[in-house]
């Protein structure tokens, strides 16, 4: 008897976000080639990716941006499952790079870069990928092939942009002759930085970097294919390299504030993860002082402070929040259990939008849930509402009385029960 | 018609891991003071907090010694909590602390200490307690009665060891002097360095650290007492800054291998957490060259890589890991639902240990469980083998052939059914 | 038949250069004591010694003050010459420090002091002199003493300035207590610190400390009494230091473009010194915001750039620019030989300052001079025409035309002479 | 009635220098190019050049070899020649580089390389050298041209090792590609590397280097030829560099211990330089593991030590240490004046051996000489000693007893006399 199917609160939150934020056009689009300097500025994505597979996303969610740095965890997984975490230790470490001003960030006593997060650990983590006697074409194919499967979809170059950029390359150029000089790279300095901008110029939207975050934030399987593209010890390598090294200079800062492992691009993207849970992407070209996409970094505090997103929060997602749901007569009772955070109620409005309800009535039985985060109130009763607006009688069993109101966002209520079969 | 309750292998796997690092008798004790210099360097204990309160211990995990810098992320806790986290970061910064010659990690344009897990940013956190007006005694008190409060039993202090520490404590007075220098403290050095060296002296076990730590992992509750002690955010403050500056120069290597935020102690203690999950401590007085306990580091390296307790591992704890234990005539079903890894062991041990059994047949249903880790199917087994240990006959329902083999530990088998309610 | 004694031109050139600069009343006095915050800042004095014992001063060159970080060469010489440079090297480096946010200045490996002209290299080198068992009394008598020979006179410290000056020394203190957290300095650190600002309180005038630093210059024979005060090597390393630390982070640009070793004080002092020439003394308390005295910098700038006084400087020290006075007839033939630099200039008005002229005509003699520079053309002039105005009838021999005109100061003109005995 | 003319000592007191440390074998040549690791490691040459044109050599003081980073200071003199130094000094700063592991050595403020002594202040000042628009050939020409000058022959330049080292230039490539990123320089990073390497490879013997080396020690003017080729000013800038930086990270120690600014060069060479006394060279290639030629820096300190060539020393060269020579009947006279130290040894040797000496005796006066260094003692009586040899009746007139004893090399005495023409 549902007219139309139910939809997900989800989307409307980030729209609602995007909104937030699309007003502040401070920053500065990248300058050191024409195409970036020349881009849209506008274009403002969020995308996010569950360990399960469900995708969310509002905004130019769909607008196709080359990666650049955003490449560096992706390629760095890639050399790790290739060549094996020793091979890859001995070339790249694994500590925050520290002062800024040392402009190679190369370990003092063995020379290796500080971590595969800077250029200089980047450009040294390509050249392992397909040997160092790989041709760059063959190494930057096998390269655009793994990102590929990590998004589910064929991914493209910019041809075009990477050869103007290897064109005002002088940093890169100057760290992969150092690099030679040290040993840690062999092949000429001018391929090593032509594969490694190719890398860069692999083209995306944020959906397909939220979906390739997630398969790092699903121990390696690809929540879409369920393919194992990364080793768990991989996948917990890379994700620990982002939290450690991912945010430059201030990496102490944002993982306390934001706590969200993260990765940013000139040319706009910011990737984040959190293990077990999601994949997160945003794309916005501005960028401010530290070089991080501004609008990009605001959502991401969003996300932190409004939904729990934090590595260190104590809620974990629960991948069961939904115990059960049952026919009882023409009532269907939705058991929820465990804390109700916005993963949680995430796993609820999956399950309810996908489930065929059939009766009359829906009661939702809250008896073992013991307690709301905001974010979670806000969703579940969304949630709610919407089977009602399917044409469903609805109703809340809370024998704790652990919602203090049982308002919804149109102003109407629900009705409680005392009962759970009693509506 | 038990005639013994069911034991939990739990403690007995803890064991082993001590019994694995025991004959490691490498490193030093802390020489600088004669009480750590003269401290008998060999007992070794084990001690786990689950945020549900779940405590196991193992090996010395009563012998009590003085915290030392394990103090400083439950002394950061409080101040975070007294004076809110505006005012701490205004005098204690939020980066690792980089270069290690660098004495005193003061920020070069702030003068700010770079991290509270440094001397200089635990002197300074110090006197944010109970107000830079209050006498050493009145905030050596409340810092006392905190940890006390965190540990759910009140605590004494060593103050023999305080007395001689702070003798030779020039390291401790230059600093206090910069800080005093720089306006970061106001009190006298002396009287500085006297306060931050009585929190030092409080006198703890490896199970007091264990729930102490227990508590920032449940966002700041007490799992024993239930007391809420600590806000989320400032837990998450706490958690993050001991995973980027806990273990000094290390910080990037200790988080990508072993994957748990932690903390050490000259005196031999060494606290570790994963949030939403459970609070670790070992205590083993032998220090290597970094100044970190010997066998502790190769405990938590063995907990990491054994039982998957890694930050940035894919699976969660699964707080439902028992779905439901029904009775059907003689039969007892147990279901389980989720990945089984150690969590989820923990979960179904501790969920069956407390279960009054009836009937005379017990069978676990696996049909709802996706994977096992190697840690958490050794647990499982174990605890249904004490099942039948304890006069039930047991059997497993597997229909997906998820487990390899249905072996005991003591060289039987379990025997399968077709149906959960057949056997 | 002269009615009065010839005067020297010198100390009125330097009366010209600290009129240049007395109206500049930018910079700060000292803030961190009363004594010194409360200071006239206005007092301005210059004094020169040369390493033949020639005093020449303008200003307040008898105006007292307390010597702070002037005292550090001083005092680094009476250590090399009681413990020798050896053991001196073992407790204090020689490099310059770099980076001025390491608060402490210690070498990496050694823990040594970087130099002896930072603090905490000057502490430790107080520590040596007169052994680590001496009370405080008994070194700084020493000290004292020591630097009353170097200038000729007893000086004497102001105690109540040291009082007030190590209630607010936290910052010396915290080096005190690093010191000796290293074992590089055993007294107690209040001790150390006591000591230490004593041997800063030692009053002295501009015209002490240029003859105190004369005696350097002179490879360590005082100028004055002709006592051996300092061993040749000692004045070496003590200038060589000056030359590489003396000016903190700026002692490349300071040796490029002054090219005079030097050190300042807070109080107002500067010493410079060119070996085997002359010591250079300024005061002026208001300070840049490196520290240094503003007007003392620009008059040694003046000093550098007006009368060559650069240690890299091909011009020398003629000893002997006065070849010989010879009395032919009723005419004195005054000979110069060699460049005629300031040195040298000042080498002739000494010597014709202190000649018994008889008879009724002086020549001047520039036959064996190759070059003037502008401030020996000057000098030189200057002291011809005093001659003549003591009654004498001048002229200048001069047959490789050198000098551009015979022009004196006062608007009349010297007459040539073809042969040195035609007048 | 001489029979032979009077040879001068002091090369073979240069020859005694070479044989004490020739048998040092240790240290290795460079290994980095062909040309440079199959050369002879054995030659071994001593030059100097005084400022007045006297230059004397020992060992393969004739043997060619390319000037690599001795090429350093010389480029720089003509950079700052050329382009000013206000010019030169936005490009690339003053100050020693400090810590070695920053590979670069760039100032964190400015981009601008710390010193002109460094790779990267070398490269950019090769760039500025004919302006930025030069053509390599062109800019390279004028570079052999001016060293030319210097050396006062006509220098070429090792094409075939210059083409060998450019190709594993990694270094210096990463460098000026660095360089170009900071808009230090503009010219293709290639090029700026193949200028600077061509500057490297031009090829000098020690007695060209020690005349170069002399030019900048006289001032600017070429002690042969007489030309002006560097101002004053730039003479002293350059002298100063070689001070602060020249000897890497042992600047002060160097500055401290050895007293004499220096630069060395991979290839073997080392020159030094006393501002208005002369210029040194040696040449060796085994280097030790600071890369300077080992035997070269053991030379330097003998000279250091025996003859008092420091800068701070506070003997100076006495430009006039014969103060007559005079015919008295058959006696011939030859008054000293002032301390005897190398310096005015040499000017006594060279003016004794180009005198025309007739009659039959030589009386030496040295009744205004206040004091002998070793040296000087050394070298003045055996420079008595040739004259006797060649058939005069000599003696010693002393009246102060400045001497201690009279004895020849050759075990006989000279002499003495109470009064100048008594003999």
């Amino acid at each position: 008897m549902t007219t139309h199917p139910l939809t997900m609160p989800i989307p409307e939150y980030f729209e609602e976000i995007l909104e937030s934020v699309r007003s502040d056009v401070s920053g500065e689009v990248a300058q050191y080639i024409p195409q970036l300097k020349d881009a849209d500025p506008n274009p403002l994505a969020l995308a996010m990716c569950t360990v399960d597979g469900h995708i969310y996303g509002a905004g130019d969610d769909e607008h196709e941006f080359t990666m650049q740095s955003v490449s560096k965890p992706f390629a760095y997984a890639l050399a790790l499952q290739e060549q094996g975490p020793e091979k890859v230790f001995a070339t790249v470490g694994l500590e925050p790079s520290g002062e800024a001003f040392n402009e190679l960030s190369l370990d003092g006593s063995t020379n290796r870069p500080m971590n595969p997060m800077i250029n200089a650990g980047a450009i040294a983590v390509n050249q392992l990928i397909n040997g160092s006697e790989s041709s760059v074409e063959d190494r930057v194919e096998k390269i655009r092939s793994y990102f590929s499967a990590l998004a589910g979809r064929e991914l493209n170059i910019d041809r075009q942009l990477s050869e103007t950029e290897i064109e005002g390359a002088d940093r890169n150029l100057s760290i992969a002759h150092m690099l030679r000089n040290y040993g840690i790279i062999e092949d000429d300095a001018h391929d090593a930085v032509l594969s490694y901008t190719l890398q860069c110029s692999v083209k995306v939207t944020a959906r397909d970097l939220a979906v390739m975050t997630a398969t790092l934030a699903a121990g390696g399987t690809q929540p879409l294919t369920g393919e194992k593209l990364v080793d768990a010890r991989v996948a917990r390598l890379v994700l620990s390299t982002m939290a450690s090294a991912g945010m430059y200079d201030e990496a102490g800062q944002w993982l306390a504030t934001v706590g969200i492992p993260a990765k940013s691009g000139v040319s706009g993207g910011l990737v984040g993860v959190l293990p077990g849970q999601l994949g997160l992407a945003t794309f916005s070209p501005r960028l401010n002082s530290q070089g991080n996409p501004v609008r990009g970094v605001e959502i991401f505090k969003a996300l932190s402070e409004d939904m729990g997103l934090h590595l260190m929060s104590a809620e974990l997602l629960t991948q069961h929040a939904v115990r059960a749901i049952e026919e009882r007569g023409d009532t269907t009772v939705i058991q929820l259990q465990g804390a109700m955070n916005f993963s949680a109620a995430e796993n609820f409005l999956f399950t309810v939008t996908d489930h065929d309800f059939t009766g009359e009535k829906v009661v939702l039985d809250i008896s073992r849930v013991p307690m709301f985060r905001p974010m979670g109130r806000r969703l579940v009763k969304e949630g709610l509402r919407r089977i009602r607006d399917n044409g469903f009688k609805v109703a809340i069993y809370d024998p704790e009385d652990i919602l203090p109101d049982f308002d919804f966002s149109d102003g109407t209520k629900s009705p409680q029960v005392d009962d759970p079969e009693e509506l």
